[in-house]
């Protein structure tokens, strides 16, 4: 019940005070004792809860799955390494592991696809976990995604031969490890939003992807904002909410 | 000329092929000696370009400005001191300046009103010229703007109250010095991006928003990006592009 | 009006729906524009809202202060710089400032006191304005306090020869730069809470206070914890609300 | 001897003066070439000397728990691995384990109990490991505590949903990895002192706890101390400490 | 086609417009859906793209290695593990592994040697895997190199009985881990340019490399330039194209 | 006298093995008693030392200057502000500052001219002072140098336009602050070997020029290496001694 | 009185055991109010207290400096601002002031001077002051220094001309700030234990010393050992106690 | 030869200019290609040089061994692990291995002993690796060593009960981790050089052993001085060089 809804059914005299007071206090979730899974997220933001997969064990996710599953919700579980999915696999028929970006889905509840199109760049062959990361969560949120992948600033010609891509999205990821200059670059060609995902790709003063992060923040170019290194989903969870605009 | 007009003119016959190549090289900018003012980019980004005023003189940034006029642009300069604004005030007749957010403007050029509004939170009110910058850049560029103001969540009742004004939002740009805590805190209650903008202000560990950077950057919430340390510019900028979507 | 009667004026229909849902969401508190003063925090937290004053103008805290006062409640100020504190101790008949220490205060109403003791201790007598912050912040909420400054450990009779002073207070309040370790000894010689304040004071590799903040972080002693460097208020404040147990 | 009895002895003849200075200089501890026992600190702090497991041989752990047992105190033994907790769980009759927590324990001593309540709140199912050391230790101590797990800023109505928990507990501990915000947000609810715990929960720019510990330190609320990264049993000894006033 | 000759082609009737509009955007390079390996960095860098081996899989190696060789380009594969360098070594015939160095190579197709010699120096011999990466790069595009190891500033006759080998060499690289000093006392003797390479050979303090990279990037020493931390790839590199100058 | 030159000495009976043993320890320079003035850097070196002005007194700085003007040398001060530069003017007469780098020159004796060209670019007009350091520094030690300025990548046509500067020197000299992208960029262009000057441009994440000094030492082009963080001068050094080759 | 004469004075009756007890608790110092002076440090440590100037009044200071002379103890004050010398200098009528390095002192009482010497080497001219604190703070208690200032590694021959210096003293302090090299070079050279002292002199990455004190603290050379950034007083002070050995 | 004989040599046409030039230049060393072993170090510093194992194979390790033996020479290598020791162990017959602390020697010629005294405190249990790296490494050169292990400022008394260990010793080795504060404790209490050592003890903010770095080079004792993390080698050779004083 909505706040709203609630005091109706006070002023209606359907609800004591109590009552009333304790349900205005408590919103819609399922505690599992170990979590409490917001059952309330796909009404305030659109989408179910995201399973962050790293630190629960197996049968956390499992249980925390199902609880989803029984709200009418799909199921997106990030950092999920293979040896917790495979019992996973085996315990959700309909499920799918992507194991270079661990990420688990289960979708057997359709959603509404959007008709612009997001665009996933990167700069380097290694980035591509990180890259397919955002593809996967855009993906799963109902969105066409194109890529435009091993295309960094060393040999320029690579990314101008498909600007196209970028050009014709309505929001633009850039995936890029080392001095992670993609973005500034690709912020000084495209209108559209930027979403620039620092990887710790590198050795020595990247610092584990610190150089890249700093480099994006600090960016010369205008309409680029940065998420977490190597947060691959965040970019793709918020290039679907641009997407849908 | 497009690449395509320069193609086009060689194949007429109205280029020689030297030409062409000299002008395929060259895009259109304005060279200064000091600067290259870059007026290709109300094509390619829909925006004139900003003037970034921190470590230029007043006669630069004055024969920067003239030259934007010249070619129907207006004009926008960022982390411009009082002192260096005092001759343009005088040199340019219908320019304005913000003294606390340092932002120098002039707009004789009309710009395309959009619709759909955007809204600045920050946490306390000595993040004010931040926000402020924030609010003016958006605004210069033709958006309406919603703000919410020392909303820090110490006290949060005073978000909850005028939650409206996000929720109603196309954009939302929270501002926060101090643990930056804010945007997690609105990320998990509303549908529309959030543009985190960390602040310095704080004292000790905030290590001059160091503190407020990685909290924003580390959000548990989704939807939520960042922009560099006080750049209350980038993030106005970042929200008009995603507005006009 | 708390939730509970606002549920009870809709029961007994005093209040419609729209208007018990607006009150529902807006918490007490003053909306100045640039500020949102918390007028509600002294229900939850037991004491009135503080004012940082860094980074707000003399007029902005001036009427802060009014509205407090207005409500009853005590006014404290922090980090007010002597310039901005001038105008107020003029404007406010009963107000005083400690410049060292940088507080603000005015007191009209009374405060209940408490009977058992904070101990303040500091390391060397350059600690001694964030000791002085701890200690007029705790006096401010009607604490009594002893002082033990100036008792580092290169000369540990120094503490030794005072310890009474430590070991009958109800909690202790320990300041120190440099290499901050006068908490770790105070820790393992106390049995009462011991509250740490790292301060900036040093040169070189202190890095503003960072050295003594890690030490004492890191401490080997128990029942010690850490606020922000330089962070006097803090620790008196929190050791008022250990003291009122 | 405390001074005063060595004192008393030697006025009256009892003790020699070589003897009692000897006495003087030597206080009450077990030395076990490898370790020097404290078996002074339950006089002095009121709780025996707790062993910190890392980069101990399982044998230096037994011995020194057996010379806390030999005067009869009880054993709290913390990070130690499975591997060396087993000998031990063997050799001690009565001895436990809490292998997520790294918690060892031998209680064969009463405890005192404490009326009044300790609450633990952590913001996410990761951070269960560090929250279940601070519950733990407070519990070893003989305290009752409240817990309310997973309960993030990115859904606040599952904190608010049980509020009550925190606002009855005499002081409230709140675990928190990724931004730290939740201390900030508890701490502008509730009157008790709080304790914030950053852990290590977290990838890319959270680098292994800073964040969090960050975020905490520059907390926008009054009242919040911090410990050390992933210490839980720091603060579930605190607030021992403090639940005992 | 360079752009002069997809000029001269529309001029001359033989390419549409459109086509070679789309010529100009997409220079050369062979897109393998996982890598665009850039066929034209020959040209423009007067060498073969150069492949790093972290992140990518044997295969990925495997089939930008055979790209290369079919454009008769020999193959250059840096930070290759001995796990996948075996398969390579057995598809093709003519290449060879430096497991110490991680450097894999195929070159069939003669280089055009240089005269003038390049030295390598380094401090230590914990530093040899770096300097031997250096060194083996720079022969790999055809130069002659002179090494000088273990010559540390702690025993600098070991340094002064061999400067010969640095004074006659028109490059020197100077490989140092630890406290990096020995690059300046190189750039106090040699007239030639200086390449610093600071190693992650050290411990403590050194964190990583960092400590010597400070030092290298202080260097009281003209003449001295540094490249990444244990990036003697970069450092062959470059002292090659000086060499060929 | 060279050592082989005091030996021949010694053969010859010309001087005693202890005056020898001195000459031989004991180089050439001038001992000023707060200085030891290099003399025989222009011999090992083939450039006269260069005197860092900061934490100098003008006092200092004149006999400095006095003394190698005496022994045939010409002078360049680094670093150097105003208030010290004045006075040094007026003692000397054909003297010239440059304000905006602070550099100081007298320069009596002629340089060897190269034939080469030395290219400087800068990104930003706020990157001015330290690529004039540049080449300040390279023309008085005899280059040629042509500059193109505010080139940054936000706006690559601006680069591109005048790439034939870039592509028609020896070295070319690489100067941005922010992102300190451009050096990559160029990096990927030109065959000649890039240094890369990362400037204190920027604000907020920039860290004082870190930002970009850690994007060019990740730079993922080759051919590039990186001096100190506002370091035009060493730049320029290093471009007069490649450029010699 | 000792803790043994304490003790002969209960035994003999001359003293009460309660005033045993408080005389053992209370070493010898003088409470100031703001100060604790302790008056026992010359017994202890062999040397008088001496006074950090900074953060400290100069009325502080003058009192402190009475309480020392009162007690026979000479007056030595660091890091004293011209400003607070001025009243000290007139007020203390053969006091001295040494701006440069910030060192004030009064020496009424005569001091056992020492045979051996120390050696005082420094890098550059700028770290002058930093040596010069060292030298005074070793002069003041009784020592004789050589000194051997701007004999950076650039140069090696300026060092070696006067090894001798460095060879014939009981200990070696080695100034330094940029890169930090010096130490390493001087610590391969000579037998006696060498006392490093970094400085903030230099730029960029220099971050205020923190790369000289890195390069220190991993001197690959041997006997070196280190003190805080900029911190001549500790390595004279450290230098007087290992020449009196 | 030393330079001296070299020049009598010269000047008695006992040697050629051109030999005598090569010998000046040419130091005392073993070039063993990976290797250049200093024999002449055991003349400049009294010792011979120590062999850093880390990077090193057994091969290398053995072969210095050797060279070293064969110059009558005794050997230690430091940083050793088992796998690399064991085939040493057996090679080299009277040599033997400390597997805690990582040391493995040789010893077959004789020392002349020391007859003052070094002492090694630490601070916990689990810092003795590093400790008794400073006492084997100390004992190697011939000194006699005491000990005081676990000794931590949370139980100051376990310290001053042996305080006589230190205070009778010439020089003090002080070994500490997570805060770093014993040294601080020793300095103010012994009159003796303090060598305080870091350790890698602790975890979260303790940062690998930066916590106790820090703390030990702010300290407030005086008469202290700092070598690298987890130095015990650095602090026993130290203390060597000054006990034979």
């Amino acid at each position: 019940m909505s706040p709203e809804e609630i005091l109706k059914a006070v002023r209606d005299g359907q609800l004591t005070v109590e009552a009333a007071a304790e349900a205005l206090r408590r919103g819609r979730f399922a505690d599992l004792g170990h979590s409490r899974v917001d059952l309330d997220r796909a009404r305030r933001k659109g989408t179910s809860e995201v399973v962050f997969g790293e630190g629960k064990t197996a049968e956390q996710v499992a249980s925390i799955a199902r609880t989803l599953l029984d709200h009418q919700q799909n199921v997106l579980v990030t950092r999920l390494s293979r040896e917790k999915a495979e019992p996973l696999l085996q315990a959700f028929p309909h499920s799918e592991y992507h194991e270079l970006s661990r990420i688990f889905m289960i979708r057997p509840y359709p959603l509404e696809a959007v008709e612009s199109r997001i665009a996933v760049a990167c700069a380097g062959t290694s980035d591509f976990p990180v890259a397919e990361e955002a593809r996967l969560t855009a993906e799963f949120f109902g969105n066409s995604v194109d890529t435009l992948y091993d295309a960094g600033v060393a040999g320029l010609h690579r990314l101008m031969a498909d600007l196209d891509v970028l050009l014709e999205a309505k929001v633009v990821i850039v995936v890029a490890g080392m001095e992670g200059a993609l973005p500034s670059v690709v912020g000084g060609l495209v209108q559209a939003p930027v979403i620039a995902v620092p990887t710790s790709v590198g050795y020595g003063a990247s610092f584990g992807g610190v150089a890249a992060l700093l480099g994006m923040l600090n960016s010369c170019a205008s309409g680029v904002s940065v998420v977490n290194i190597d947060n691959g989903f965040g970019a793709g969870y918020l290039a679907n909410t641009i997407n849908r605009l």
